[in-house]
C-alpha cells in the first residue's frame, strides 16, 4: 500500500497552486512554486553539508519562513528535522541534541547565543546556519535538487522532545505517515480550502503548531505566519490579511479577548473558523469566545506530541448547541470532544479492556497518526505503545454514552500551562536540590490567564538553618537557573509539616490539590 | 503502521451518533447503534453459513437498506463482498460467479429469477438470501457477533469487477485501507457533517455508489437510499428529508433538471453540495445546473474503480469562478479538475517520464486509494500497476500549467454511458458474430442525454446473401440477446465500404469518431 509522504502537499500546491501566494511573513510573500523551489534547494544544501538521508537537521527560532521551510523541506529531503523548544534552558536543550545527535542546526538571531553555547557543548552539532543572509545564502547557491529517493510512510520526519515523569526529555519519532495522516484528519474537521488564509501564530517547535502548515500546504490556502503571539498584532494581521483560519490556545484566547473588548473597532469578521487547544479552558471564556465571534465557528482539539497530534474534536455544533441549553451538547462543552474520524480513542483499564460510560480510566488511542515510538528508549517505547498499536496516553478520563472524553487527570503529573507541558517531577526536583528544602510537590491550579499555572507546595527541614533563609523569591531564583522559565512555580505554599503520603509512602497530591479546584466548576485538569 | 480499516467508520457512528437516524430507506429508519448491531448480526450470519474470513459474499439487487448493510458488514467480518451488477445479462454475472467463487448471493425480490439461474449454472455459489424476510430473520437469528480478528489495512474487502479490453470483466480488489483513504479523501473535498442528510440514488453496485457511505457513516451523517432514480422520487425525497448533499452522474442531472423545469413549485432548496460524476457533461448542462441550483455548491469528480474510485475534483470554486468568466478556471470547467488531497495523478509516457502540460499522455494514478490488483490476473494486475504503486488507468489525457486534467481519449476504448462503463469491444464481438457483418467499430458519440451514446458502425458482407436481411432491428435484437441492454448501441451506421485502417491493419475509429465531436465544444471522450 502506498501512503502519502511529506512530500505530498507541498507537490500538489505547487502544481495546482503553483502563482497563489503560498507563505506570508515579516512583510515577505513567496508563491507556492517559489516555496517549493526554496524547499528543494534546502534539501540539496543539506546534502552539500553532508548530511546524510536519516540524519538529524535542528532548528531553534520563532516562526518564520526558514522555520516553516525546515517543516517542508527537511522531512522531504529524507532528513530528520528536530525542532527545539526556544523556551528551554541550554542545559536542557543540550541533552536533547546530545540525544539525537543533529549534524546542522538552523537558529535565528534572538537564539544566536543559545545556539553558540550548544555547538561549544555538543560534539554532534557541525555546523550552525543562522536565518536571514547566511540561510537566504545558502538557499541561492545550493544546486539544483537532487531527485529524492522514494520515501516510505514509516520514514521518521521528526523528532519532537517532550517532558517525561523521569525528569529525562523523550523524543517522539513521528514519521512521514503520522503528519501526512494527521494533515488529512485536520483538513476534515477544520475544512480548508484554497481560498482560505491559515493564521500560524502558535510555535511551530510544537507539532500542535506545524500540523496546520502540512493541511493548509495540502489544499493550497495562503499561510500568515507571525513569531509570536501579541494581542494587537494579531488583530492587525488577521484585519490586513483577512484571515478566515487560526488556532489558539486559551491563553492567547483571553488575552485577545480582552484586546478585542478594549478596541470595538477591530475588524476580525474575515475569521470563518477557530479553534483553541493544548489546554483546559474555563467555561466563562468557552462562551465569551464564542459570543465576541458570533460569526465564526469555534472548536477545540484534544491531542498530544505523540499523536502528531490530533486525537479528539469538541466540534462547532456541539458549541452552538451547547451554549443554547441544549443536551446532551451543554454537558459535553466541559468535554475535550469525541475522536475525529480516522482516529479511535477509548478509556481503558490497565490490562487494555473497554471500560463502560462513566468508569475512569486511561485514554487510549489508534490510527495512523500514532507516533513510530521514543528515540533511542525501547522501554519507554514498549510501554507507550501496545503491541497491537495503541498509544496510552497516561491520560485519565471518563467517556459519555457518546464517546465524548473528559479529563480528570493526568496519570503522568503533567501541567499544561499557557499550552506548554511542564511535568512536575522536574519541577520538583528542581526544588529539592535547594539546600533546607525537605520536600516538594508541584502541580497545576486554575488560572485565568494560564489555563493552569505552576504551584509548589515546598516542605522546610524543620531544624535547618538553611530553611530560616528560604522565601519565594529564593525558591524562584533557584528553579530559574536550572529549568525554562515557564516550568518555574507562578506560587507557592510553604510548610513544615510533612506531604501527606500513602501507606507505600507515595506523595498524595490530591488533598493538595483539592482546595485549588474545589472553586473551579469543572475540573479538567 | 496502523491504517484505517472499514471497521472504523461505523465504530465511531455507534458511539458517537448511536441514537441518530443512520439510514432512511423505504420508509424505514434504523439508527447507528442499531445499524452497528445489524451489521454484527450479518457477519455472524455469514460466519453461521460458514463463509470463511477471506471467502466472497455476492450481492444482486438495488439499492435498499440490506444493500448498505453487506457494505459495512462483508468487509467488516473479514470476508469479501462481490456487488454485482444488475444490469448484466446472466452470462455476464455467471463469469463473475465462476472466476470469484463467492460461497452466499444475497439478493432482492426483483432479481430472484437471475439469482436462481447463477444457483443453478455456479458451482461455487450454496446459498440465496432473498432480501426481505429471509434477510432480516437471519439477522433476527444470528447469535451474538464473534469478535473479529484484527483486519490489517491490506485486506481484501470487496472484489469489484469493470469490463475489459479482451472483453473479459476484470475482478478489481479494493482493500480495507483503499476504502477508507478514500473515504477519507470524499470527507476532505465534501465536507460531510454530522447534520448532513446523503442522498443515495447511484446504484451501490459501482464503488462510487458507495464511496459516500464510507464517508457518511465515519462523520455520523443521515443517509437517505433511493432504490433507482427517478427525477419526481428524488425531488419529493429531497424535499421531505432535507438532503443536504448528494452526487449524480450527468444523464440523472439532465433528467431532474428538466422535471425541476416543469415543477417550479419544488423546494430542493436544502441542498448544499452536488457532485456530479462517471461520464462527461455538456458545457450547457453544467451552466444549468450552476444556475437552477444557486444555492448549491457544484463540484465534479473523476474516478474509476480501480482508484476506489476518487482521483480529481472540479471544485465548486472553479465552478463558480469559470462560469463568472475568470481565468484560467473558465478553460478548466471542460477539465475533469485536479487531484484530491491524499491522490497524486499525472500524465505520463509509457515509460514513466512526465510530460509537459499540453502534452497528452496517459493519465497515471497513486496513493492509498489505489487497488490490490485484479483477482486472479497477475499479468493484467502487472500491466495495470508499476513496481512503485502508480496506476496506469488508460485514460489519454493532458494537463494544464495547474495540472488540471483534460481527457482527450480512453486508451481502452471504453464508453461511458449513464454513468455505466460499456467496452467497445464487446459490443463489437456481439455484433461481428452475427451472419453478414464482416466489420464493426463501436465508439462513443455524444449525447444530450446519456453523456455519449454508444455508436456502431457496421460493414455490410458484401456479397453475403444474409447481409441483405440485416438492418438496426436485427442488429439490436442480435445483440440484446448477448449483452447488456446498456451496452447495445443506440445508433448505427451501415456500410459496405471497408474499415479505415493503419499500415498495421488496425483499425483508425478516429475518422470515424469525427464527424460526431465535431459539433461538440468540447471533446471530452
Amino acid at each position: 500500500m502506498t501512503l502519502a509522504d511529506l512530500r505530498w502537499p507541498l507537490e500538489r500546491a505547487a502544481r495546482v497552486h503553483g502563482e497563489s501566494v503560498a507563505v506570508t511573513c515579516a512583510g515577505r510573500s513567496v508563491t507556492y512554486a517559489e516555496l517549493a523551489e526554496r524547499v528543494a534547494r534546502l534539501g540539496a544544501a543539506l546534502a552539500g553539508f553532508g548530511v546524510e538521508p536519516g540524519e538529524r537537521v535542528a532548528f531553534l527560532g520563532v516562526n518564520s519562513l526558514a522555520h516553516l521551510e525546515c517543516w517542508l523541506g527537511v522531512p522531504a529531503a529524507g532528513r530528520v528535522l528536530v525542532d527545539l523548544n526556544t523556551r528551554l534552558a541550554v542545559d536542557e536543550l543540550a541533552f536533547m541534541v546530545d540525544d539525537c545527535a543533529p549534524r546542522v542546526l538552523i537558529h535565528d538571531a534572538a537564539n544566536a547565543e543559545t545556539a553558540a553555547r550548544l555547538l561549544d557543548r555538543c560534539g554532534s552539532l557541525h555546523e550552525l546556519v543562522p536565518d536571514g543572509d547566511p540561510y537566504e545564502q545558502l538557499i541561492a547557491d545550493a544546486g539544483p535538487a537532487a531527485l529524492a529517493p522514494a520515501l516510505g510512510a514509516d520514514t521518521l520526519a521528526t523528532i519532537s522532545y517532550t517532558g517525561g515523569t523521569t525528569g529525562s526529555p523523550k523524543g517522539v519519532m513521528l514519521s512521514h505517515g503520522n503528519l501526512a495522516a494527521n494533515a488529512l484528519h485536520n483538513l476534515i474537521i477544520t475544512g480548508h480550502r484554497a481560498d482560505d488564509a491559515f493564521l500560524h501564530v502558535n510555535p511551530m517547535f510544537h507539532v500542535a503548531g506545524i500540523s496546520n502548515v502540512f493541511a493548509a500546504t495540502w489544499v493550497g490556502a495562503r499561510q500568515v505566519v507571525l513569531p509570536r503571539f501579541d494581542p494587537a498584532t494579531v488583530t492587525d494581521t488577521i484585519e490586513r490579511e483577512r484571515v478566515t483560519l487560526a488556532t489558539f490556545v486559551p491563553t492567547m484566547l483571553a488575552m485577545w479577548l480582552t484586546y478585542l473588548g478594549e478596541h470595538p473597532g477591530a475588524d476580525v469578521s474575515s475569521l470563518r473558523n477557530l479553534h483553541y487547544a493544548a489546554s483546559p479552558i474555563s467555561p466563562v471564556l468557552q462562551r465569551r469566545v464564542c459570543e465576541t465571534l458570533a460569526g465564526c465557528e469555534i472548536a477545540q482539539m484534544y491531542g498530544m506530541t505523540e499523536a502528531a497530534p490530533t486525537v479528539t474534536q469538541l466540534s462547532p455544533d456541539t458549541h452552538r448547541r451547547g451554549l443554547a441549553g441544549e443536551e446532551p451538547d451543554a454537558s459535553r462543552l466541559s468535554s475535550m470532544g469525541a475522536p475525529v474520524p480516522g482516529v479511535r480513542a477509548e478509556v481503558r483499564r490497565p490490562d487494555g479492556s473497554s471500560l463502560a460510560p462513566g468508569e475512569i480510566g486511561e485514554v487510549w488511542v489508534n490510527g495512523p497518526n500514532v507516533m513510530l515510538g521514543y528515540w533511542n528508549r525501547p522501554e519507554a517505547t514498549a510501554a507507550a505503545l501496545t503491541a497491537d498499536g495503541w498509544y496510552r496516553t497516561g491520560d485519565a478520563a471518563y467517556a459519555d454514552a457518546g464517546g465524548y472524553l473528559f479529563m480528570v487527570d493526568r496519570l503522568k503529573d503533567m501541567i499544561i500551562t499557557g499550552g506548554e507541558n511542564v511535568y512536575s517531577i522536574e519541577v520538583e526536583n528542581a526544588l529539592i536540590s535547594l539546600d533546607g528544602v525537605a520536600e516538594a510537590a508541584v502541580f497545576g491550579v486554575p488560572d485565568p490567564q494560564w489555563g493552569e499555572r505552576v504551584h509548589a507546595v515546598v516542605v522546610l527541614a524543620d531544624s535547618d538553618d538553611e530553611a530560616a533563609q528560604i522565601d519565594e523569591v529564593a525558591l524562584r531564583d533557584h528553579c530559574r537557573a536550572r529549568i525554562a522559565g515557564f516550568k518555574v512555580p507562578r506560587s507557592f505554599e510553604l510548610r513544615t509539616e510533612p506531604l501527606p503520603k500513602s501507606g507505600a509512602g507515595k506523595v498524595l497530591k490530591n488533598p493538595l490539590r483539592e482546595p485549588h479546584w474545589r472553586e473551579s466548576a469543572r475540573r479538567v485538569s
